[in-house]
């Protein structure tokens, strides 16, 4: 594993989770985690249950007793960790967004292309497709429940950068993130609703918004703020008392879908409020879900094929054996937390490796979920005009 | 009043009441209605409570002892009646949108403006201003508790029309309607923001859609189709099995407040299980106020002020008689319904009138309504392209 | 109508509105109401609506061209006005409880029971039946959906008494109001969940408690306290500054209905942030049903016989107009509020009147909650032994 | 550990991860796992990260390297293992209930008096009470902040018995669980309660009810049943189709606490739809707080000292660093699930072992829920009378 921060947290935890509560064709060793600070690595590779650790993650790709290298660092660095990791044949899982570039994207989902030829498997780190209310929704969707879909609304909104004094972090700067809040959240609710309408989106019209332009430099930083790694000041003089912030604050957009569905996002991280709230609600001409990653044990679903009196949003606790990846934990009724996510995503990564299949989300879709963000950044700063997604396939021809 | 369909049972209702709960410098007297049927406006006279009635509505304007003429007609009529009444010296509540078009509106706030020089006063019925939470947000807002007001999300969801064999009702008839979902519900949500954050949208980017375009005729209506008045057949030929669907289904849009904001803002009869879901959140830097048409009684807000570890959405129950317009209403906790908000708008329409005031929405209010209506309707046809609303102030140089 | 304050409001407000709403066999006529402050009364004929006032209820028995003696007083001249009323041939409703002691139930229902047979109707106001979700929730029950009852758990919780300083208004003494929690909302739970499940209370273990024993005398009323009539303070001597609570604050009870089910019971005006909690939860061997006052509009609803995955509990909108008393009211979603349970009620009662059949609950039914308040206090009052709920046959022997 | 059901993994993925998590002065080792079935525990120990298994309970107590004996098995065993591991001067870690009879906690909780003077710590597993929203409520009520407590009302709801064709699980013999729901999940709600309010519960008056008394035998077990080790059909003659339930299915109970609260209780296996429903509501003076373990992340607060017209329920996500036990999980909004509660505890537990402070619950704590289940259950079987908790300081005689 590359990175040691909050996602390099929360995937080691899954990983050593995974074979205590699923039953797997293979059992994981976590031989080797990467990361800048030696001080730092040595730390988190111990209390993060790691064999050992490294400075270097060409490390990871050299060692022969090493199948899989799970990409957890900051956006800038994805594509070239993961296109070495493939070339020398190592299964890659790699967080989201896949990258930072469309240019970026489309050479690792060529790469995984060619990789999968010779038996190497990708994937791309959208957990909460492994939430099982979200699997849930795709599977009710899936099953035509919900008839033809006319509306999705997806937001995601966090409030932790409200205050103009919150330091500019790695997250806050362009160069490393890539894009704002539409790049890390605003890319989750863009594969959640893809994945469970199994439709995509085809055009975009889009506003972004900087609220607070300038924000002091950051000293120390921990929380949200946690992968910060190396000094944010810059290099050449002395470090200025702050900084310009170099990316979207929030963005909203209005989408039409291939299917013919209207859909709205919004992604902000100035919701007073709003913790962690990925909320998304799709019309169907059968019915209705709405999933709130706030209450994720939750998934609330109207069902118009029931008798009229008696429709209503019906609360279903998705906790019991029947729902899915949940009959390895606990008794009905005992809910899961954000972590179980994770879990659940390596189960069906390991699975997919260990029985030769591919996982899903590929890097093509990764790809895809970026050509979107693309699009709302090309219609933002075109005065919100509408802006058609770039189509994947010239990934082809590329 | 002129119309005796949903409207205007609902404003029956409301005449009937507002003496008998509120102290008020007038009393009202339910002098005549008019409809265009003799036989179904002399029904709804006995049945509503009113005095006499009539199939002319110049018959209110002409008669001396008539002070106030409500227009309770769909919006294809606003204009001609309202002038008519304003010239005569009448006051006028005219139902919402003003018009069904910018040039009309633009008429009827010239109209009220010059009648208001001799005392005549006018209001547009945007009824959920009125909905005690829906007051009280915009007194917090007012006072500084929401902060700098960084986002706003508005729907208003219904799903009356999600099947594909419901009638070809009025509402559903350019002609008539002006518009579809986006005038009858959109502009309810385009009002109640603007008047919350005391803010005024200055430019959208939208997509209509019309999802099913033939819809059989209707033979007879009720319910929301209850305003129907007159045959939906043509009168040369015929009668076909279907109509064209002439006006949008559902309406998306983003937007930007003059205040800073950035909105979203969605309208549609085809969200399967929302029956009545009028929903706004503002998101300000010190707090987040939210509201839910089908829990009106209730107004969650989130006070950044608050010890963090105590920070929550705060469920306030709007029912008690330190709330607005509650205190003449039950007990504790003893909720109130829609029909309220009309009661609620005829206090302040009669107060205003017995005291020469102006009462709001004034018919200016309700024109820049309209202009938001259009500038949507224009990016719609012009492919969701960025379109700046049009200046209300135009009115005085027209 | 004898009684002009909350109750009265409330009623006035129905007898207005039954027929502009319904299409009923009979037309009602507002014609005396009767209290006993001439001025206050005659304000209230004017403001509620009446043709005329009284300060004595005797005239209401005596005129002829009364049909419906409506009593909203306190409890203790529930009997002495109804049993006239009845006597003189008039139909009777009487708000709940029936009466302050078991004695002048008893006595009420057989007077009830003799008027029938001269084709005289008499009623309880246990209004909260007519409540749409509470109608359905008895149609489920009674269809089978719910299956075998195993639980009940009821609460009406209330908060108007927290502060050791509001006043000994008349609810608070047990010479006018007969109980305090218990009797004024205890008494709405019981009746509810017998009627909703077809079962009676069979024994009972309560505990009942006097929080705050001592408080000031009432210098004026309003809200909660707008019943008290006449003046709080006692005649011989100087009026001391407080007095006695006679009352129980809170009573708290488990119970057995005749059906098998165990029940617990909770009635409090000490429930901080409980305005008017009214909650009722009902679990059977094929389903559960939860109801909540301050959300009157819905219903929560768990079918078992849907398929496991899919199960939850559904929040029904009981707005729609397949939906008991609904459809003469607004379109879809349109709430409705507190008073409308007295119009439906008032619907019901005319119509029965009207057509000479029985409307429900009889004050037989009124006597069986009496009967079961009456085991409660004396549970309370012997240690919380448990106690049979005296049979009501008894009536008959009587 | 001795078991390896339910309780086991629970208990297990807690030992795992709360190093990885918190710093601790302490680093557990999971040195040896017991159970009765050779196989059994020979896989769990290789699932759950044993570094060897036994199935002789003694050896845990044999052991020098061993510290700590964590007892995971049903009731009927916690006496024998607790009192020899006491003995051997191991530190105890004890699921709740602490035994299957009052005789049973007394000797226990002496034995852990007696232990505790040299150094020997205990506790008791009532895993609840570090979930961090019950944490926040204990700590806002010993902050005074609900001012004097009126009202406490707690229920336990599941349904996994409701179908009379489940089996005859352990849990539904008296002489392997001791009770049924009362001690399985009623006395989750005995110790919660207590330990938020800091009173105790000083008498009671109880019914209970077994609904299904004739239940098949159990061939094969999972899920709430997980824990049935061993076969449930007695040795001697032909196994019989089924069995005697020995167990209550539900409990209710009033009980007065020693603050002078009013309290109401029910535990029940038997209500349809809920599924882990521990709710607890506590009302003071000056506040009130909420808690519903199927949404365990949230605290619902209702602040009296607030302004009255902003007095609402506040819904708390309890995610943030600033509350108990978060700093260390994960960024702000990002939910717990259930099994969070137990790495709470071992890591209170492994602080207050590392450093020698006194763990709370104390086995003391743990023989005072036992005293209240056996009130609960002699006033059931004396007919529903008030019987009072017996006072614990008789241990100190004993």
């Amino acid at each position: 594993m590359v990175g040691y921060a909050f996602m390099g947290a929360a995937h080691s935890q899954a990983w050593r989770t995974v074979n205590r509560v699923y039953d797997l064709p293979a059992r994981v060793r976590m031989a080797l985690i990467c990361g800048r600070d030696t001080g730092k690595v040595a730390d988190a590779a111990d209390r993060l249950g790691w064999e050992a650790y490294t400075t270097d993650w060409r490390d990871l790709v050299a060692r022969d007793d090493i199948d899989v290298v799970d990409v957890c660092t900051p956006g800038d660095s994805h594509a070239e960790i993961a296109l070495a990791a493939l070339a020398a044949g190592k299964h890659v899982l790699c967080e989201k967004p896949l990258a930072n570039t469309v240019e970026e994207a489309r050479a690792m989902a060529a790469a995984a292309a060619t990789a999968r030829v010779g038996g190497v498997r990708s994937m791309c780190g959208f957990n909460y497709r492994r939430v099982p209310a979200v699997t849930m929704m795709r599977d009710l969707v899936a099953a035509g429940r919900l008839g033809v879909i006319r509306h999705v609304r997806a937001t995601y909104l966090q409030d932790w950068i409200v205050d103009p004094q919150f330091p500019l972090v790695w997250r806050l700067r362009k160069d490393r993130a890539g894009s704002g809040a539409l790049g890390d959240i605003g890319a989750h609710i863009i594969d959640l609703t893809q994945f469970v309408t199994g439709q995509r989106i085809t055009g975009v019209s889009a506003v972004t918004e900087t609220f607070v332009k300038e924000r002091p430099l950051p000293v120390d930083s921990h929380g949200l703020a946690a992968a910060v790694d190396g000094a944010a000041a810059p290099a050449d003089g002395p470090a200025p008392a702050t900084g310009t912030v170099t990316v979207d604050d929030a963005a909203v957009f209005v989408a039409r879908l291939d299917g013919g569905a209207l859909a709205t996002y919004e992604a902000s991280r100035f919701a007073t409020g709003r913790k962690n709230a990925l909320r998304v609600e799709i019309n169907g001409s059968l019915g209705t879900v709405v999933f709130d990653l706030e209450r994720l044990n939750e998934l609330d679903f109207y069902d118009a094929a029931l008798p009229p009196a008696e429709q209503g949003f019906s609360r279903i606790l998705v906790t019991e054996g029947d729902h899915p990846y949940m009959s390895a934990w606990w008794p009905p009724g005992h809910i899961i937390g954000y972590e179980h996510s994770f879990t659940h995503q390596m189960r069906d990564f390991v699975e997919a490796v260990a029985t030769g299949t591919d996982p899903t989300p590929s890097f093509a879709d990764g790809l895809q979920v970026q050509l979107v963000l693309d699009a709302v950044t090309r219609s933002a700063e075109l005065g919100s005009s509408w802006t058609e997604v770039e189509p994947a396939l010239a990934t082809v021809a590329a």
